[in-house]
């Protein structure tokens, strides 16, 4: 098979056990307020000092109230120290008594950590179209100094829904001698309860990162990661992924221009992708990772739209729960994704097998790809043969288990 | 509710357990060959002068050999006066081998109807990327002339993989004081055997039709029918709706201009949605029709593309399989439709009852919904009020049964 890859800079390593707090000048912390059962259910981030701020935000025509705020603030001065998130209640399609809720979370919690307003960002995940009970809310914000809770994972658990696993990563590297450290945390769409379905993903690090090329490295981040996961193909009206530099390393200003730069770009990519594998992992029933990697592009736009189509087709989601090495469905998925594809150059590999050949099946050893497509990782390769350009996009199988917690009647 | 439905023009009437043979001139018949174990395989439609023709046909990049070869012939002169179909195999991602195979199939038709080959069309529907056994579709074509087998439900079993029911249709309307007919057959997608996702309908109408413009009432149909029925978003190989006009009834030659060219159209479309219903209500596994219709968009297009948003949302489709009232993922299935959605505007109601108003939930009797959700068929409604365009899309519910069917190894 012509491989296209690049390799990339990788300047970073992993911190084992890396949270949104490995890097330096960062508390994290979640309680239980009663939102949810007997769960946490509110959680924060918050920088010693005000940290440079980006955030992508979802396309979803319905914004939820926190989703609106939290980006006006975002853009007021491109600095944020505190994030509060709630699960349970996505305060969404709430109306006024919404937007009134989550101006009130900020007021409350920019008075308690004694900050400016436009310095909070606040964030909400769970059932859409409910009143958002404040009550609880009030008495998250409470405990925002208590040094009792100050604790990363209970800010990665309070964050879930119906995630089974908290989902978090750090790396660090040397940028101008200085070692600097950028951590994550996520939640994905686990939807027991239906509506809930956002997405959230928390960057941070201890760099000192310029404003405009955060918002760079966060967007071009997010475009190869956190928008290359399906879980459904249902996208909510409250994913959120925000990112944080307080810059407390106090290396030179990272700019494009920065003669590092593709190294810090490398590792907060790893963190990207690390927390949305992690989603695609753990989505709603799901019993395997898939990933589908596109070769051979003419364009990076075209990999992905191909390798989206084929991890969001129902049909060859089903076939991977199965483990059924059903190439017919994924060529019918390529073929459909609106690309200009040229069937008589496509080579399709499950795990390391070739199974399509110029576009024509071959006969290959079916006992050897059905043991590939038994692990709980599953990587499905096409390479188009059209030009040098790749993607990677990655999702889960589709299961009765996505059916019965879908299914189910709300609470 | 502010509705904006127009009165359709219905100068038609509907023919009791009508069939692709209720016009004049046309037969049909089916017989078992081999290809499939105990059930019929093979079909035929054939007129007896050669009709007026027109072909829609997949988008998807990988288009079957039988496919491009009849779409060929169509181009030709206008003209199919036979079509031959057989199911369990789609002679597609097939190489040279399946072309020439089409080929001979349409040699031995022509030979056996004593017809130019250019008047022959072929289908086929079932498993992708397997060489087409030959020796059957041979002993198929031997029976095309055979008296026993020239029945028209034969045709209509012949050509299913996996439906469950044969879906058929005639309407009837007086054209220049001639009574014409309309009639259609359709297979929709069933998939047991994994790699079998076909559409195939033929639509015959023994009304002299102008060949632009019977290729103008087959787009135009299919855009607001076949193209708006979703069983699992993932669109075959093999798709394709062919009409024919055999002019039997000698009415004046039908073109845009003919006063009673709406009335003709309206029969025509209604022919294609009791097919698209029909198909939808026959997805895989499914319990349940869902019709969503989107009224108040600026265009029909704005209205296409929410209906569809929302009719293949995973998450609605597992909703609607549980009967549960979920607007919240209507709500987010319109929001990320790609259309300019005015949140504040939009009103769901799901059966009579409104559940949304200027997007947001308002207060309503659950058990009522419950009981409207239940049924197999059932209706959701969203308004947009931006305009006065509407659209309606079909789709069914997503099951326990549909992950069986889709995850089972192939044969």
């Amino acid at each position: 098979m012509v491989t296209h890859k690049k390799k990339p800079i990788q300047a970073f390593h992993v911190v084992e056990d890396g949270h949104v707090t490995s890097p330096k000048g960062f508390t994290a912390g979640g309680v239980h307020t009663g939102l949810r059962k007997a769960v946490l259910d509110f959680g924060w981030i918050h920088s010693e000092i005000p940290a440079t701020a980006a955030g992508v935000y979802t396309l979803n025509s319905f914004q939820a109230a926190p989703l609106k705020l939290t980006k006006r603030h975002v853009d007021k001065i491109r600095k944020i120290q505190t994030i509060v998130v709630n699960s349970s209640n996505a305060n969404s399609c709430t109306g006024e008594d919404g937007m009134k809720k989550a101006q009130a979370t900020v007021e409350l919690t920019a008075k308690e950590k004694n900050i400016d307003e436009h310095l909070v960002a606040v964030a909400s995940t769970g059932i859409i179209g409910v009143p958002l009970p404040f009550g609880p809310i009030k008495k998250g914000i409470s405990y925002l100094n208590d040094p009792l809770y100050q604790k990363v994972t209970n800010f990665e658990r309070a964050i879930l829904t119906t995630d089974i696993e908290t989902k978090h990563v750090a790396v660090e590297l040397e940028i101008d001698s200085k070692t600097i450290t950028i951590g994550g945390a996520a939640k994905g769409s686990g939807m027991i309860h239906p509506n809930m379905a956002t997405m959230l993903a928390f960057i941070t690090t201890d760099a000192a990162v310029d404003n405009e090329s955060l918002e760079y490295a966060l967007k071009s981040a997010t475009n190869r990661t956190f928008n290359m996961v399906t879980v459904d193909g249902d996208s909510s009206t409250n994913d959120m992924v925000l990112a944080l530099a307080n810059g407390i390393q106090e290396n030179l200003l990272l700019t494009k221009t920065h003669p590092q730069w593709n190294e810090f770009l490398a590792g907060f990519q790893y963190v990207c992708e690390k927390l949305a594998k992690a989603i695609a992992r753990d989505g709603e029933g799901a019993t395997k990772l898939i990933e589908v990697e596109v070769l051979g592009a003419k364009t990076v736009k075209a990999a992905q739209a191909v390798a989206k189509s084929v991890v969001s087709s129902n049909l060859v989601k089903a076939a991977m729960y199965g483990s059924d090495a059903n190439w017919g469905r994924i060529i019918s998925a390529i073929g459909y994704s609106n690309q200009k594809i040229e069937p008589e150059r496509v080579e399709i590999s499950i795990g390391d097998t070739i199974v399509v050949e110029k576009g024509v099946g071959i006969p290959f050893d079916e006992a050897a790809v059905i043991l590939t497509l038994v692990k709980d990782e599953v990587k499905l390769s096409i390479d188009l043969q059209q030009g040098s350009r790749s993607a990677k996009a990655w999702g889960c199988d589709l299961t009765y288990d996505y059916i019965r917690i879908n299914s189910s009647y709300r609470l």
